[in-house]
């Protein structure tokens, strides 16, 4: 397989870019986590919905999808795997990746759903990696 | 602990390997799949099956092993996690892995088993990595 | 977002490093297990738990804490996922890990319990990583 030539150590910092990422979704911190995009960056979590766009529409999609929450004393953990990257001609990188969302309820057992697939376009220079795109498909709608 | 002296731009490019390798598997792209293979390398996905030897041979398991999701609209993910790698003195790596397999049917909830444990060996050279042989063993099964 | 600046070789050491260390913890071989932490180390498995100390102190919690499974086949893996580090001042790294417990008994379905999240102080030199101090919490404790 012609895996695609992407340097070892950017591999390394994508998935560090995505671990303090999905801490800082998790941990409630969603001024953190928009600061991940793009200024003009834009987040769809699932097909259906019109994306948030620039910093500022992530962080109110954020509030807004998370007040099911209110009253519901829940910790959720988004799990990723197999980050799969694709240099692009413009200098992004386009990489998918598997995710399951663990929710956890005081006393229970996690419920591990929905399975997501994530399609991000990331832009990477020598500050750091910046989110550009992001959307997220369920593979229980198909 | 000492750690097997694998160098970390390898560790890298082996998780990149693998997340390619298995997007092509549960994407069903299976001629891709068999070509992270070396040309006469086996593939044995549980203790009990014969293994499948050489590419051709890979594809044909791998056909014969999905029709049983015929009329069955169902998406797996393999999972993996913890890749232990230790140079063998022929120069290829040995490499233990955790497995979980996901899989998902329409409307439904992700069902996660079972859980594995990948037995492979890789070569490694300046073109990339290809799978020498993979054994997959169950944890269900001891 | 500021990724913590650390060294992306360092990121797939660390990777590494738990690899090795959860294969030997989910193998039974906890000396090896106590061997990954430095001499004066602290592993406290559940907040409520006294911490052990020492790797002589270690072995003996485990050794301990597995005798609710006597008699009882069961297969552990523990999965880890977004490993988080964070530079100390005094040189030392602050990992930050989810992780999940998977349960295996024979013939039956992967038990997925509890969501963990993992604390380490990691402290790395030119022979390895070494765990100072592990502390785990639960997501379901809250």
């Amino acid at each position: 397989m012609t895996t695609a030539p992407v340097r070892t150590d950017l591999y390394a910092q994508v998935q560090h870019f995505y671990a303090h990422q999905m801490h800082a979704l998790d941990g409630g911190r969603f001024e953190e986590y928009a600061a991940t995009f793009t200024p003009d960056g834009s987040f769809q979590h699932s097909p259906g919905a019109q994306p948030a766009v620039g910093r500022a529409g992530i962080v109110h999609e954020l509030v807004e999808f998370h007040k099911r929450f209110d009253g519901d004393p829940v910790q959720r953990r988004h799990w990723f795997n197999h980050i799969a990257l694709e240099p692009q001609a413009d200098g992004s990188l386009r990489s998918t990746v598997y995710a399951l969302v663990v929710t956890v309820r005081p006393g229970g057992k996690p419920e591990i759903a929905p399975s997501c697939v994530v399609h991000d376009v990331l832009e990477v220079d020598g500050e750091g990696v910046l989110l550009r795109s992001r959307l997220v498909t369920h593979d229980q709608m198909f």
